[in-house]
């Protein structure tokens, strides 16, 4: 039975037993297991449960043929929806249920790998539903938090090659964004400015770590990236909560995010790599907290290329070593051509 | 040339800029590096820089055979020794040099893979040297920090294959370390007792999760793992500073690392591991900020078996997924014989 624990000497939350001790065993060993057939093909959806949402241009029936994009719970298991959350103390311990939403985004009916391989178009429709599913998972006052991200060709042995992204809605606000709401609070609290609008300014003006610019977002190495490659997109106008992004802007987040990830793909021949999009917690009333955090926190995407492995210091000390000059990064992915 | 940067939205320090993008783009390159000559076999001590220091039973010269543990800075170049911080400002960001001391610690003469599998003799000698070279470079007063850490059996294609460990002193608390002390220091606050001589009394009533215990140390599971397999060793008498640790216990010492180790070994078959000592940082003087950490912090090791992979969901969000159940680790480990 998955528990969520808090570890209470660096404060971040776990979510622990997922798998029992023989199916861990067995993941680790290096075949990769074929996918005869793919779960989110269309014709395929009786190997997936129930739809949560799909975009049909004609109405078909749910978890039929006929929709361009999925979204389905996720089999894992290591959220339940159902439930109380159960707070409570074990010891000196603090643990609760592993409630929470964890769902699937596919982003296209066409069995294609990468993101970047669809059109802009699609793409838009797939940051929509982004925005609707963090919308509607808002209602659920159990949770304090909903994250999306995708992991494109990992280098785990299962490997479903069909185009993804996940959502997961959480009890607990994550430690990374935590840590981000609290400089953010801080550097808002000395400057009476918002940190991130402050970097977009900074950005604009250095030039050096840029990308590639359009009229609402800015894709950049951020100063001191911790992966190589590493690049963040952000509005450029001040906005804490990506669910409430205007419509008019998602075709132009759409392209650069298309591009961004093109340009990774080409540079670095296909990486594995991840992205998750950094947005404001939901809303609770918590008064005293979150009042500031409309004004300082800013919403940005983070998209990480693994490429290198993370050793023994960098777990041991949160100290990255990042081989590559930031401003190098940026000139190589700002001179691929795409 | 690299520079350390800080991350100002996380709040990391970053080392960037320690490899070309050849060498980066060549590292990148799945097939083994053959190690010919081990560099850290006795015999070859001119592949290496010179000595820092050395164990010898007889008066031999430095640098050359009849050492039983020898001490070289690391020839990776991602920090170096001589030169001023400078610390600065860079538009709104922060910068400083990569001043710091990575020094390798060749743990026998013999060329053999795992510390484990030396003797229990030998494995306190290693953790006498630790002690000695976090007080040796205490004397610099740019450090902040001593971290020790290990990469045993890295999955990176460059492995020297003979059994080392590896320090490094740096010029700002890493990140990991601060967090540690953050939520240590509240907790006495708030219960006026250290946080980890609190979790040695709780594992000692809760028992499921020991592995091992002796009269000075402790070997257990934390309660909320991240990773498989996760073991932490700790003083059961309150000690913030490792190298204050008693000559009369580093017996047990090594002995409880070596069986911790064995153990992982044999039930992971050998994994990726790594291990790093969290100890507190070098008192400098910073007046009202440490004023509480010899009371309030608890050195202990944290040894990590590598066996899955971090995922999108674990870099965006520093909520970790633990498959197994901490228990059942404890008791699969504890029940490994060795």
């Amino acid at each position: 039975m998955p528990e969520v624990r808090k570890d209470i000497v660096s404060g971040r939350w776990v979510i622990t037993g997922t798998k029992n001790v023989d199916d861990f065993l067995s993941s680790l060993k290096p075949e990769e297991k074929d996918i005869k057939k793919c779960p989110f093909c269309p014709g395929n959806e009786q190997l997936t449960r129930p739809e949560i949402y799909a975009l049909r241009e004609n109405p078909t029936p749910a978890n039929t043929p006929g929709w361009s994009l999925r979204v389905i719970p996720a089999i894992t298991g290591f959220l339940k929806i159902e439930g109380n959350l159960y707070r409570r103390g074990v010891g000196m311990y603090d643990a609760m249920d592993n409630i929470g939403a964890h769902e699937i985004i596919v982003e296209s009916a066409e069995h294609i790998k990468n993101i970047s391989d669809l059109s802009t178009e699609q793409i838009k429709k797939v940051l929509n539903v982004y925005k609707e599913r963090i919308i509607d998972l808002e209602k659920d006052k159990r949770l304090k938090y909903c994250l999306i991200f995708k992991n494109q060709r990992p280098k785990s042995s299962y490997r479903v090659g069909h185009t993804h992204s996940q959502l997961v809605g959480l009890s607990a606000t994550p430690k990374a964004i935590k840590d981000e709401l609290a400089n953010a609070r801080q550097y808002y609290g000395y400057k009476e400015r918002c940190l991130f609008c402050d970097i977009v300014n900074q950005e604009k003006l250095d030039k050096k770590r840029i990308i590639e610019e359009n009229n609402d977002y800015l894709a950049f190495v951020p100063y001191a990236a911790r992966f190589a490659f590493e690049t963040w997109v952000i509005p450029k106008i001040h906005n804490p909560d990506f669910s409430q992004e205007k419509e008019s802007s998602l075709g132009n987040l759409a392209q650069i995010l298309k591009n961004s990830l093109q340009r990774i793909v080409k540079f670095l021949n296909d990486p594995a790599l991840t992205y998750a999009f950094h947005t404001m917690p939901y809303l609770r009333p918590r008064p005293g907290y979150w009042h500031t955090v409309q004004k300082d926190y800013h919403w940005h995407l983070e998209i990480c290329p693994q490429v290198t492995e993370v050793s023994g210091f960098e777990w041991g000390s949160g100290f990255q070593i990042q081989p590559l000059v930031p401003e190098t990064c940026a000139q190589l992915l700002r001179e691929t051509t795409i």
